[in-house]
Protein backbone atom coordinates (compact mmCIF):
# COMPACT_ATOMS: atom_id res chain seq x y z
CA UNK A 1 0.00 0.00 0.00
CA UNK A 2 1.49 3.21 -1.36
CA UNK A 3 0.91 6.36 0.43
CA UNK A 4 -1.72 8.79 -1.66
CA UNK A 5 -0.69 11.52 -3.77
CA UNK A 6 -2.38 14.45 -5.04
CA UNK A 7 -2.99 14.83 -8.87
CA UNK A 8 -3.68 17.70 -10.09
CA UNK A 9 -5.84 18.72 -13.58
CA UNK A 10 -4.56 22.34 -14.51
CA UNK A 11 -7.19 23.69 -17.04
CA UNK A 12 -5.10 26.19 -19.18
CA UNK A 13 -8.27 28.05 -20.67
CA UNK A 14 -9.03 28.85 -17.60
CA UNK A 15 -5.79 29.24 -15.31
CA UNK A 16 -6.94 27.20 -12.71
CA UNK A 17 -6.84 23.62 -11.30
CA UNK A 18 -8.51 21.01 -9.20
CA UNK A 19 -7.06 17.98 -8.11
CA UNK A 20 -7.86 15.15 -5.72
CA UNK A 21 -5.65 12.97 -3.16
CA UNK A 22 -5.49 9.70 -4.80
CA UNK A 23 -5.10 6.29 -3.21
CA UNK A 24 -3.93 4.06 -6.64
CA UNK A 25 -5.13 3.96 -10.36
CA UNK A 26 -7.79 1.50 -11.11
CA UNK A 27 -7.62 1.12 -14.35
CA UNK A 28 -7.16 2.79 -17.87
CA UNK A 29 -7.78 2.04 -21.87
CA UNK A 30 -7.32 3.51 -25.07
CA UNK A 31 -10.19 3.58 -26.94
CA UNK A 32 -10.35 4.65 -30.72
CA UNK A 33 -11.47 7.85 -29.59
CA UNK A 34 -9.93 8.80 -26.01
CA UNK A 35 -7.83 7.74 -23.32
CA UNK A 36 -9.86 6.92 -20.38
CA UNK A 37 -8.23 6.42 -16.58
CA UNK A 38 -10.31 4.97 -13.15
CA UNK A 39 -8.89 6.17 -9.68
CA UNK A 40 -9.78 5.30 -6.19
CA UNK A 41 -9.46 8.83 -4.09
CA UNK A 42 -9.72 9.04 -0.40
CA UNK A 43 -12.54 10.81 -0.81
CA UNK A 44 -14.05 11.13 -3.59
CA UNK A 45 -15.04 7.76 -4.09
CA UNK A 46 -13.91 6.85 -8.09
CA UNK A 47 -12.65 9.21 -10.27
CA UNK A 48 -12.96 8.88 -14.26
CA UNK A 49 -10.45 11.19 -16.22
CA UNK A 50 -10.32 11.44 -19.98
CA UNK A 51 -7.80 12.74 -22.39
CA UNK A 52 -6.43 14.25 -18.67
CA UNK A 53 -9.44 16.02 -17.79
CA UNK A 54 -11.82 15.54 -15.01
CA UNK A 55 -14.91 13.35 -16.15
CA UNK A 56 -16.94 12.52 -12.97
CA UNK A 57 -16.67 11.51 -9.16
CA UNK A 58 -18.43 9.12 -7.34
CA UNK A 59 -19.31 11.81 -4.79
CA UNK A 60 -19.64 14.94 -6.74
CA UNK A 61 -21.89 13.71 -10.03
CA UNK A 62 -25.21 14.22 -8.97
CA UNK A 63 -25.14 17.72 -8.98
CA UNK A 64 -24.44 17.31 -12.82
CA UNK A 65 -26.59 14.81 -13.50
CA UNK A 66 -29.86 16.19 -11.93
CA UNK A 67 -29.27 19.50 -13.14
CA UNK A 68 -28.81 18.08 -16.91
CA UNK A 69 -31.73 16.34 -17.12
CA UNK A 70 -34.57 17.84 -14.49
CA UNK A 71 -34.88 21.19 -15.51
CA UNK A 72 -35.61 20.37 -18.84
CA UNK A 73 -37.77 17.26 -18.61
CA UNK A 74 -39.94 19.32 -16.45
CA UNK A 75 -39.58 22.89 -18.36
CA UNK A 76 -41.42 20.72 -21.32
CA UNK A 77 -45.38 20.12 -20.94
CA UNK A 78 -44.81 16.09 -21.41
CA UNK A 79 -41.89 14.84 -22.38
CA UNK A 80 -42.07 11.67 -23.90
CA UNK A 81 -39.14 10.76 -26.52
CA UNK A 82 -35.62 11.79 -25.29
CA UNK A 83 -32.22 11.74 -26.90
CA UNK A 84 -29.47 12.08 -24.81
CA UNK A 85 -25.84 12.19 -26.86
CA UNK A 86 -23.06 11.45 -25.12
CA UNK A 87 -23.98 10.84 -21.77
CA UNK A 88 -21.74 7.35 -21.89
CA UNK A 89 -21.64 7.19 -18.12
CA UNK A 90 -25.16 6.92 -18.21
CA UNK A 91 -25.71 9.10 -14.95
CA UNK A 92 -27.71 10.93 -17.53
CA UNK A 93 -30.04 8.05 -18.39
CA UNK A 94 -30.93 7.16 -14.77
CA UNK A 95 -32.09 10.78 -13.99
CA UNK A 96 -34.00 10.80 -17.27
CA UNK A 97 -35.81 7.45 -16.61
CA UNK A 98 -37.13 8.68 -13.49
CA UNK A 99 -40.07 10.40 -15.12
CA UNK A 100 -42.48 8.29 -16.05
CA UNK A 101 -43.90 9.65 -18.61
CA UNK A 102 -40.91 9.01 -20.76
CA UNK A 103 -41.71 6.13 -23.21
CA UNK A 104 -37.82 5.88 -24.98
CA UNK A 105 -34.78 7.25 -24.08
CA UNK A 106 -31.95 7.15 -26.39
CA UNK A 107 -28.39 6.96 -25.11
CA UNK A 108 -25.67 7.79 -28.48
CA UNK A 109 -22.52 8.32 -27.37
CA UNK A 110 -19.15 7.40 -29.63
CA UNK A 111 -17.27 5.39 -27.37
CA UNK A 112 -18.32 2.02 -25.98
CA UNK A 113 -14.97 1.99 -23.54
CA UNK A 114 -16.76 4.80 -21.22
CA UNK A 115 -19.85 3.36 -20.67
CA UNK A 116 -18.02 -0.21 -20.05
CA UNK A 117 -15.68 2.02 -17.31
CA UNK A 118 -18.70 2.98 -15.79
CA UNK A 119 -20.77 -0.44 -15.55
CA UNK A 120 -17.24 -1.96 -13.62
CA UNK A 121 -16.77 1.45 -11.85
CA UNK A 122 -19.97 3.52 -11.44
CA UNK A 123 -22.09 0.69 -11.02
CA UNK A 124 -25.15 2.98 -9.43
CA UNK A 125 -24.71 5.15 -12.53
CA UNK A 126 -25.58 2.36 -15.01
CA UNK A 127 -29.12 0.58 -13.00
CA UNK A 128 -31.29 1.54 -15.25
CA UNK A 129 -29.22 0.72 -18.47
CA UNK A 130 -31.82 -2.53 -18.42
CA UNK A 131 -34.86 -0.51 -18.26
CA UNK A 132 -37.08 -1.34 -21.07
CA UNK A 133 -37.64 1.94 -21.97
CA UNK A 134 -33.72 2.92 -22.72
CA UNK A 135 -31.85 1.96 -25.66
CA UNK A 136 -27.61 2.22 -25.85
CA UNK A 137 -26.07 3.12 -28.92
CA UNK A 138 -22.17 3.37 -29.49
CA UNK A 139 -22.60 5.58 -32.89
CA UNK A 140 -21.57 9.04 -33.46
CA UNK A 141 -24.45 11.53 -32.17
CA UNK A 142 -23.69 14.05 -35.16
CA UNK A 143 -24.66 11.79 -37.44
CA UNK A 144 -27.21 10.46 -35.43
CA UNK A 145 -29.06 13.82 -34.83
CA UNK A 146 -28.55 14.27 -38.63
CA UNK A 147 -30.57 10.48 -39.16
CA UNK A 148 -33.38 11.31 -36.76
CA UNK A 149 -36.81 11.41 -38.42
CA UNK A 150 -37.73 15.09 -38.12
CA UNK A 151 -40.07 15.87 -35.41
CA UNK A 152 -39.85 12.98 -33.17
CA UNK A 153 -37.75 14.01 -30.08
CA UNK A 154 -38.70 15.99 -27.43
CA UNK A 155 -35.68 16.49 -25.41
CA UNK A 156 -32.44 16.41 -26.55
CA UNK A 157 -29.83 16.77 -24.02
CA UNK A 158 -26.30 17.11 -25.23
CA UNK A 159 -23.91 15.62 -22.30
CA UNK A 160 -20.77 16.04 -23.75
CA UNK A 161 -17.14 16.65 -23.19
CA UNK A 162 -15.59 19.60 -23.82
CA UNK A 163 -15.65 21.28 -27.25
CA UNK A 164 -12.36 19.61 -28.35
CA UNK A 165 -11.37 16.35 -29.67
CA UNK A 166 -14.77 13.99 -30.35
CA UNK A 167 -17.51 16.21 -28.93
CA UNK A 168 -15.74 19.48 -30.93
CA UNK A 169 -18.66 18.29 -33.61
CA UNK A 170 -21.42 18.44 -30.73
CA UNK A 171 -21.67 22.53 -30.33
CA UNK A 172 -21.89 24.29 -34.16
CA UNK A 173 -24.89 25.09 -36.46
CA UNK A 174 -24.77 22.23 -38.44
CA UNK A 175 -25.42 19.71 -35.38
CA UNK A 176 -27.85 22.34 -34.20
CA UNK A 177 -29.60 22.29 -36.91
CA UNK A 178 -30.24 18.00 -37.08
CA UNK A 179 -31.33 19.10 -33.31
CA UNK A 180 -34.03 21.55 -34.43
CA UNK A 181 -35.26 19.28 -37.77
CA UNK A 182 -35.75 16.79 -34.85
CA UNK A 183 -37.13 18.26 -32.09
CA UNK A 184 -40.85 18.61 -32.21
CA UNK A 185 -42.56 22.11 -32.53
CA UNK A 186 -42.16 22.13 -28.33
CA UNK A 187 -39.18 20.83 -27.97
CA UNK A 188 -36.15 21.74 -25.82
CA UNK A 189 -32.52 21.26 -26.59
CA UNK A 190 -30.48 21.13 -23.27
CA UNK A 191 -26.55 21.42 -23.59
CA UNK A 192 -23.66 21.53 -20.84
CA UNK A 193 -21.97 25.18 -21.06
CA UNK A 194 -18.99 25.07 -19.25
CA UNK A 195 -18.34 27.58 -16.40
CA UNK A 196 -21.06 30.60 -16.52
CA UNK A 197 -17.50 32.27 -14.43
CA UNK A 198 -14.70 31.52 -16.34
CA UNK A 199 -15.93 30.56 -20.03
CA UNK A 200 -18.87 32.71 -20.54
CA UNK A 201 -17.79 33.63 -23.67
CA UNK A 202 -18.10 29.81 -24.77
CA UNK A 203 -21.62 30.07 -23.79
CA UNK A 204 -21.94 33.29 -25.59
CA UNK A 205 -20.92 31.01 -28.92
CA UNK A 206 -23.09 28.40 -28.07
CA UNK A 207 -25.96 30.45 -28.35
CA UNK A 208 -25.35 32.02 -31.30
CA UNK A 209 -24.90 29.17 -33.39
CA UNK A 210 -28.09 27.78 -31.99
CA UNK A 211 -29.32 30.90 -32.80
CA UNK A 212 -27.98 30.20 -36.64
CA UNK A 213 -29.70 26.95 -36.18
CA UNK A 214 -33.00 29.02 -35.43
CA UNK A 215 -33.55 28.29 -31.79
CA UNK A 216 -34.96 31.30 -30.60
CA UNK A 217 -35.08 31.30 -26.78
CA UNK A 218 -32.21 30.15 -24.60
CA UNK A 219 -31.62 30.11 -20.68
CA UNK A 220 -28.78 29.05 -18.92
CA UNK A 221 -29.01 27.68 -15.36
CA UNK A 222 -25.67 27.59 -13.03
CA UNK A 223 -25.10 24.96 -10.41
CA UNK A 224 -22.16 24.03 -8.35
CA UNK A 225 -19.77 20.74 -9.79
CA UNK A 226 -17.09 20.70 -7.66
CA UNK A 227 -15.00 18.40 -9.82
CA UNK A 228 -15.00 20.86 -12.92
CA UNK A 229 -13.06 23.95 -13.64
CA UNK A 230 -13.95 27.10 -11.00
CA UNK A 231 -16.18 24.54 -9.21
CA UNK A 232 -19.20 26.81 -10.55
CA UNK A 233 -21.13 24.90 -14.67
CA UNK A 234 -23.84 25.38 -15.95
CA UNK A 235 -26.27 23.86 -18.77
CA UNK A 236 -28.38 25.94 -21.42
CA UNK A 237 -31.51 25.43 -22.31
CA UNK A 238 -32.90 26.34 -26.31
CA UNK A 239 -36.68 26.73 -27.66
CA UNK A 240 -37.71 27.27 -31.44
CA UNK A 241 -40.12 29.83 -30.36
CA UNK A 242 -39.09 32.98 -27.98
CA UNK A 243 -42.95 33.79 -27.72
CA UNK A 244 -43.69 31.84 -24.65
CA UNK A 245 -45.95 29.91 -26.57
CA UNK A 246 -44.70 26.77 -25.44
CA UNK A 247 -44.24 27.70 -21.81
CA UNK A 248 -40.65 29.37 -22.26
CA UNK A 249 -38.72 28.52 -19.25
CA UNK A 250 -41.57 28.24 -16.47
CA UNK A 251 -41.65 24.98 -15.89
CA UNK A 252 -44.10 22.24 -14.60
CA UNK A 253 -43.30 23.31 -10.42
CA UNK A 254 -46.12 21.57 -8.93
CA UNK A 255 -45.17 18.20 -10.48
CA UNK A 256 -41.68 19.09 -9.48
CA UNK A 257 -42.55 19.71 -6.39
CA UNK A 258 -44.42 16.25 -6.19
CA UNK A 259 -42.39 13.85 -8.27
CA UNK A 260 -40.64 12.18 -5.72
CA UNK A 261 -37.28 11.33 -7.68
CA UNK A 262 -35.69 11.23 -4.55
CA UNK A 263 -32.87 14.04 -6.10
CA UNK A 264 -29.93 14.68 -4.07
CA UNK A 265 -29.62 18.48 -5.17
CA UNK A 266 -32.33 19.29 -7.62
CA UNK A 267 -35.90 20.43 -6.10
CA UNK A 268 -38.70 22.37 -7.18
CA UNK A 269 -37.32 25.31 -5.41
CA UNK A 270 -33.75 24.21 -6.27
CA UNK A 271 -34.71 24.78 -10.09
CA UNK A 272 -36.66 28.23 -9.40
CA UNK A 273 -32.97 29.11 -7.67
CA UNK A 274 -31.31 28.16 -10.48
CA UNK A 275 -33.35 30.51 -13.07
CA UNK A 276 -31.87 33.32 -11.04
CA UNK A 277 -29.22 34.63 -13.29
CA UNK A 278 -26.65 36.49 -11.88
CA UNK A 279 -26.42 39.96 -12.65
CA UNK A 280 -23.15 39.94 -13.92
CA UNK A 281 -23.80 36.85 -16.33
CA UNK A 282 -26.90 38.07 -17.09
CA UNK A 283 -25.36 41.33 -18.60
CA UNK A 284 -22.83 39.35 -20.33
CA UNK A 285 -25.32 37.28 -22.08
CA UNK A 286 -28.09 39.58 -22.06
CA UNK A 287 -30.83 38.07 -20.86
CA UNK B 1 10.46 37.63 -16.66
CA UNK B 2 10.03 33.39 -15.88
CA UNK B 3 7.30 31.27 -16.89
CA UNK B 4 3.98 31.36 -15.08
CA UNK B 5 3.83 28.52 -12.94
CA UNK B 6 0.91 25.96 -10.74
CA UNK B 7 0.41 26.42 -7.37
CA UNK B 8 -1.82 24.12 -5.63
CA UNK B 9 -3.37 24.40 -2.56
CA UNK B 10 -4.03 20.63 -1.43
CA UNK B 11 -6.83 20.84 1.22
CA UNK B 12 -6.39 17.76 3.85
CA UNK B 13 -9.87 18.01 5.53
CA UNK B 14 -11.54 17.44 2.22
CA UNK B 15 -9.35 15.45 0.13
CA UNK B 16 -9.18 18.40 -3.38
CA UNK B 17 -7.67 21.20 -4.01
CA UNK B 18 -7.73 24.41 -5.94
CA UNK B 19 -5.19 25.51 -7.67
CA UNK B 20 -4.19 28.64 -9.98
CA UNK B 21 -1.45 29.50 -12.83
CA UNK B 22 1.14 32.25 -11.03
CA UNK B 23 3.29 34.75 -12.48
CA UNK B 24 4.88 35.48 -9.40
CA UNK B 25 5.65 36.46 -5.85
CA UNK B 26 4.34 39.86 -5.53
CA UNK B 27 5.07 40.19 -1.61
CA UNK B 28 4.86 37.99 1.83
CA UNK B 29 4.60 39.49 5.05
CA UNK B 30 4.99 37.17 8.74
CA UNK B 31 2.53 38.95 11.09
CA UNK B 32 2.22 38.04 14.43
CA UNK B 33 -0.56 36.17 14.02
CA UNK B 34 0.14 34.14 10.34
CA UNK B 35 1.96 34.17 7.38
CA UNK B 36 0.52 36.85 4.08
CA UNK B 37 1.81 36.08 0.83
CA UNK B 38 0.49 37.93 -2.00
CA UNK B 39 0.70 36.30 -5.36
CA UNK B 40 -0.41 37.52 -9.44
CA UNK B 41 -1.76 34.98 -10.95
CA UNK B 42 -2.54 34.67 -14.97
CA UNK B 43 -6.54 35.03 -15.03
CA UNK B 44 -7.33 35.66 -11.34
CA UNK B 45 -5.64 38.95 -10.79
CA UNK B 46 -4.20 39.04 -7.41
CA UNK B 47 -4.11 36.15 -4.91
CA UNK B 48 -4.04 36.44 -1.35
CA UNK B 49 -3.04 33.28 1.05
CA UNK B 50 -2.95 33.24 4.41
CA UNK B 51 -1.01 30.07 6.12
CA UNK B 52 -0.91 28.82 3.05
CA UNK B 53 -4.89 28.76 2.56
CA UNK B 54 -6.55 31.00 -0.03
CA UNK B 55 -8.19 33.58 0.96
CA UNK B 56 -9.26 36.08 -1.80
CA UNK B 57 -8.60 36.84 -5.56
CA UNK B 58 -9.22 39.60 -7.34
CA UNK B 59 -11.99 37.94 -9.81
CA UNK B 60 -13.81 36.05 -7.63
CA UNK B 61 -14.24 37.68 -4.67
CA UNK B 62 -17.30 39.30 -5.28
CA UNK B 63 -19.10 36.09 -4.77
CA UNK B 64 -18.19 35.84 -0.55
CA UNK B 65 -18.39 39.44 0.19
CA UNK B 66 -21.68 39.86 -1.59
CA UNK B 67 -23.34 36.88 0.10
CA UNK B 68 -21.94 37.42 3.71
CA UNK B 69 -23.21 40.85 3.72
CA UNK B 70 -26.34 41.84 1.26
CA UNK B 71 -28.43 38.26 2.81
CA UNK B 72 -28.58 39.28 6.35
CA UNK B 73 -28.51 43.13 5.54
CA UNK B 74 -31.79 42.70 3.55
CA UNK B 75 -33.19 40.20 5.98
CA UNK B 76 -32.64 42.44 9.07
CA UNK B 77 -36.18 44.87 9.02
CA UNK B 78 -33.75 48.11 9.54
CA UNK B 79 -30.29 47.79 10.40
CA UNK B 80 -27.96 50.44 11.39
CA UNK B 81 -25.20 49.25 13.71
CA UNK B 82 -22.89 45.88 12.07
CA UNK B 83 -20.02 44.81 13.13
CA UNK B 84 -17.50 42.62 11.13
CA UNK B 85 -15.11 40.28 12.72
CA UNK B 86 -12.45 39.19 10.87
CA UNK B 87 -13.00 40.50 7.45
CA UNK B 88 -9.83 42.66 7.33
CA UNK B 89 -9.25 42.66 3.57
CA UNK B 90 -12.38 45.12 3.37
CA UNK B 91 -14.35 44.13 0.77
CA UNK B 92 -17.30 42.93 3.45
CA UNK B 93 -17.24 46.38 4.90
CA UNK B 94 -17.78 47.83 1.68
CA UNK B 95 -20.89 46.03 0.80
CA UNK B 96 -22.22 46.53 4.11
CA UNK B 97 -21.62 50.39 3.75
CA UNK B 98 -23.83 50.49 0.40
CA UNK B 99 -26.91 50.05 2.86
CA UNK B 100 -27.71 53.23 2.84
CA UNK B 101 -29.31 52.99 6.30
CA UNK B 102 -26.30 51.62 8.02
CA UNK B 103 -25.46 54.28 10.76
CA UNK B 104 -22.40 52.27 12.33
CA UNK B 105 -20.14 49.34 10.61
CA UNK B 106 -17.22 48.21 13.02
CA UNK B 107 -14.71 46.12 11.38
CA UNK B 108 -12.15 44.12 14.26
CA UNK B 109 -9.49 42.06 12.54
CA UNK B 110 -6.77 40.92 15.25
CA UNK B 111 -4.24 41.61 12.35
CA UNK B 112 -3.66 44.82 10.70
CA UNK B 113 -0.91 43.67 7.99
CA UNK B 114 -4.46 41.92 6.45
CA UNK B 115 -5.51 45.49 5.85
CA UNK B 116 -2.25 47.18 4.86
CA UNK B 117 -1.72 44.39 2.38
CA UNK B 118 -5.42 44.55 1.19
CA UNK B 119 -4.92 48.57 0.64
CA UNK B 120 -2.06 47.74 -1.27
CA UNK B 121 -2.88 44.99 -3.70
CA UNK B 122 -6.59 44.60 -3.44
CA UNK B 123 -7.23 48.58 -3.30
CA UNK B 124 -10.73 48.23 -4.35
CA UNK B 125 -11.75 46.36 -1.49
CA UNK B 126 -10.95 49.34 0.58
CA UNK B 127 -12.16 52.08 -1.09
CA UNK B 128 -15.13 52.66 1.45
CA UNK B 129 -12.65 52.74 4.58
CA UNK B 130 -12.66 56.08 4.61
CA UNK B 131 -16.47 56.04 4.76
CA UNK B 132 -17.29 58.56 8.08
CA UNK B 133 -19.70 55.20 9.31
CA UNK B 134 -16.36 53.43 9.36
CA UNK B 135 -14.04 52.16 12.27
CA UNK B 136 -11.45 49.88 11.73
CA UNK B 137 -9.89 48.12 14.52
CA UNK B 138 -7.37 45.84 14.90
CA UNK B 139 -8.04 43.95 17.72
CA UNK B 140 -9.18 40.60 19.13
CA UNK B 141 -12.54 39.84 18.02
CA UNK B 142 -13.67 37.40 20.98
CA UNK B 143 -12.70 40.36 23.28
CA UNK B 144 -14.49 43.12 21.09
CA UNK B 145 -17.95 41.21 21.55
CA UNK B 146 -17.48 40.24 25.00
CA UNK B 147 -16.68 43.74 25.77
CA UNK B 148 -19.82 45.09 23.57
CA UNK B 149 -22.21 46.85 25.49
CA UNK B 150 -25.68 44.55 25.24
CA UNK B 151 -28.84 45.12 22.73
CA UNK B 152 -26.41 47.78 21.07
CA UNK B 153 -25.93 45.72 17.27
CA UNK B 154 -27.82 44.57 14.50
CA UNK B 155 -25.91 42.43 12.71
CA UNK B 156 -22.53 40.91 13.47
CA UNK B 157 -20.78 38.84 10.42
CA UNK B 158 -18.53 36.50 11.14
CA UNK B 159 -15.86 36.87 8.45
CA UNK B 160 -13.05 34.53 9.25
CA UNK B 161 -10.49 32.26 7.88
CA UNK B 162 -11.27 28.41 8.86
CA UNK B 163 -11.25 27.15 12.24
CA UNK B 164 -7.89 26.60 12.68
CA UNK B 165 -5.13 29.04 14.29
CA UNK B 166 -6.40 32.68 15.05
CA UNK B 167 -9.63 32.04 14.11
CA UNK B 168 -10.66 29.14 16.53
CA UNK B 169 -12.11 30.82 19.09
CA UNK B 170 -15.04 32.67 16.44
CA UNK B 171 -16.65 29.29 16.12
CA UNK B 172 -17.48 28.31 19.65
CA UNK B 173 -20.32 28.89 22.21
CA UNK B 174 -18.58 31.49 24.74
CA UNK B 175 -18.02 33.43 21.66
CA UNK B 176 -21.77 33.08 20.01
CA UNK B 177 -23.04 34.15 24.03
CA UNK B 178 -21.23 37.30 23.24
CA UNK B 179 -22.97 38.00 20.10
CA UNK B 180 -26.07 36.97 21.44
CA UNK B 181 -25.83 39.30 23.94
CA UNK B 182 -24.45 42.33 21.80
CA UNK B 183 -27.43 41.68 19.84
CA UNK B 184 -30.54 43.70 20.21
CA UNK B 185 -33.66 41.13 19.81
CA UNK B 186 -33.95 41.30 15.95
CA UNK B 187 -30.36 41.38 15.45
CA UNK B 188 -28.33 38.44 12.73
CA UNK B 189 -25.62 36.54 13.22
CA UNK B 190 -24.05 35.43 10.21
CA UNK B 191 -21.01 33.62 9.65
CA UNK B 192 -18.79 32.01 6.78
CA UNK B 193 -19.64 28.32 7.11
CA UNK B 194 -17.66 26.59 4.70
CA UNK B 195 -18.64 24.25 1.95
CA UNK B 196 -22.21 22.81 2.83
CA UNK B 197 -21.12 19.55 0.47
CA UNK B 198 -17.80 18.55 1.93
CA UNK B 199 -17.81 20.34 5.46
CA UNK B 200 -21.62 19.74 6.53
CA UNK B 201 -20.52 18.37 9.49
CA UNK B 202 -18.77 21.60 10.45
CA UNK B 203 -22.01 23.31 9.86
CA UNK B 204 -23.77 21.14 11.90
CA UNK B 205 -21.49 21.57 14.94
CA UNK B 206 -21.59 25.63 14.01
CA UNK B 207 -25.07 25.19 14.74
CA UNK B 208 -25.31 23.31 17.43
CA UNK B 209 -22.48 25.51 19.55
CA UNK B 210 -25.23 28.59 18.47
CA UNK B 211 -27.65 27.31 19.60
CA UNK B 212 -26.00 26.89 23.08
CA UNK B 213 -25.57 30.22 23.04
CA UNK B 214 -29.35 30.49 22.77
CA UNK B 215 -29.41 31.27 19.16
CA UNK B 216 -33.01 29.73 17.78
CA UNK B 217 -33.45 29.57 14.32
CA UNK B 218 -30.84 29.03 11.45
CA UNK B 219 -30.44 29.24 7.78
CA UNK B 220 -27.61 28.30 5.59
CA UNK B 221 -27.32 29.85 1.88
CA UNK B 222 -25.12 28.56 -0.77
CA UNK B 223 -23.21 29.87 -3.21
CA UNK B 224 -20.32 29.49 -5.53
CA UNK B 225 -16.49 30.50 -4.90
CA UNK B 226 -14.19 28.90 -7.03
CA UNK B 227 -11.24 29.84 -4.57
CA UNK B 228 -12.36 27.95 -1.92
CA UNK B 229 -12.37 23.87 -1.69
CA UNK B 230 -14.94 22.72 -3.57
CA UNK B 231 -15.73 25.88 -5.27
CA UNK B 232 -19.06 25.59 -3.37
CA UNK B 233 -19.14 27.78 0.03
CA UNK B 234 -21.61 28.63 2.38
CA UNK B 235 -22.61 31.39 4.90
CA UNK B 236 -24.69 30.59 8.15
CA UNK B 237 -27.30 33.15 9.75
CA UNK B 238 -28.93 32.54 12.68
CA UNK B 239 -31.73 34.49 15.21
CA UNK B 240 -32.56 34.61 18.40
CA UNK B 241 -36.58 33.65 18.02
CA UNK B 242 -37.39 30.17 15.90
CA UNK B 243 -41.25 31.40 16.35
CA UNK B 244 -40.80 34.32 13.01
CA UNK B 245 -41.59 36.77 15.76
CA UNK B 246 -39.01 38.91 13.14
CA UNK B 247 -39.56 37.82 10.48
CA UNK B 248 -37.73 34.31 10.87
CA UNK B 249 -35.37 34.25 7.07
CA UNK B 250 -37.88 36.29 4.71
CA UNK B 251 -36.05 39.14 3.39
CA UNK B 252 -36.89 42.70 2.28
CA UNK B 253 -37.55 41.54 -1.28
CA UNK B 254 -38.82 44.60 -2.23
CA UNK B 255 -36.02 47.02 -1.23
CA UNK B 256 -33.34 44.39 -2.75
CA UNK B 257 -34.99 44.93 -5.93
CA UNK B 258 -34.63 48.65 -6.17
CA UNK B 259 -31.66 48.77 -4.31
CA UNK B 260 -29.19 48.95 -7.44
CA UNK B 261 -26.28 48.32 -4.98
CA UNK B 262 -24.33 47.97 -8.28
CA UNK B 263 -23.58 44.04 -7.34
CA UNK B 264 -22.44 41.81 -9.62
CA UNK B 265 -24.02 38.00 -7.88
CA UNK B 266 -26.64 39.02 -5.30
CA UNK B 267 -30.09 40.24 -6.47
CA UNK B 268 -33.35 39.54 -4.93
CA UNK B 269 -33.71 36.63 -7.22
CA UNK B 270 -30.56 34.72 -6.15
CA UNK B 271 -31.47 35.50 -2.56
CA UNK B 272 -34.33 34.15 -2.91
CA UNK B 273 -32.45 30.93 -4.68
CA UNK B 274 -30.00 30.79 -2.13
CA UNK B 275 -33.07 30.14 0.45
CA UNK B 276 -33.53 27.10 -1.32
CA UNK B 277 -31.75 24.19 0.21
CA UNK B 278 -30.78 21.12 -1.87
CA UNK B 279 -32.60 18.25 -0.37
CA UNK B 280 -29.22 16.25 0.83
CA UNK B 281 -28.07 19.19 2.70
CA UNK B 282 -31.64 19.75 4.28
CA UNK B 283 -31.48 16.57 4.93
CA UNK B 284 -28.21 16.69 7.31
CA UNK B 285 -29.32 19.94 8.60
CA UNK B 286 -32.65 19.18 9.50
CA UNK B 287 -34.24 22.26 8.28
Amino acid sequence: MTEPTWMHENFEPTGSSIGYRIVRKLDEVQSPFQRIEIYESTDWGNLMLIDGAMMLTTRDNFFYHEMISHPALFTHANPRDVVIIGGGDCGTLREVLRHEGVATAVQCDIDEQVTRMAEKYFPELCESNGDPRARLLFDDGVAYMANRAPDSVDVVIVDSTDPVGPAEGLFNKAFYESCFRALREDGILVQQSESPLALLELIREMRAEMGKAGFQAFKTLPFPQPCYPTGWWSVTLARKHADGRHGGFEFREADARTAALGTRYYSADVHRGALATPPFVAAALEN
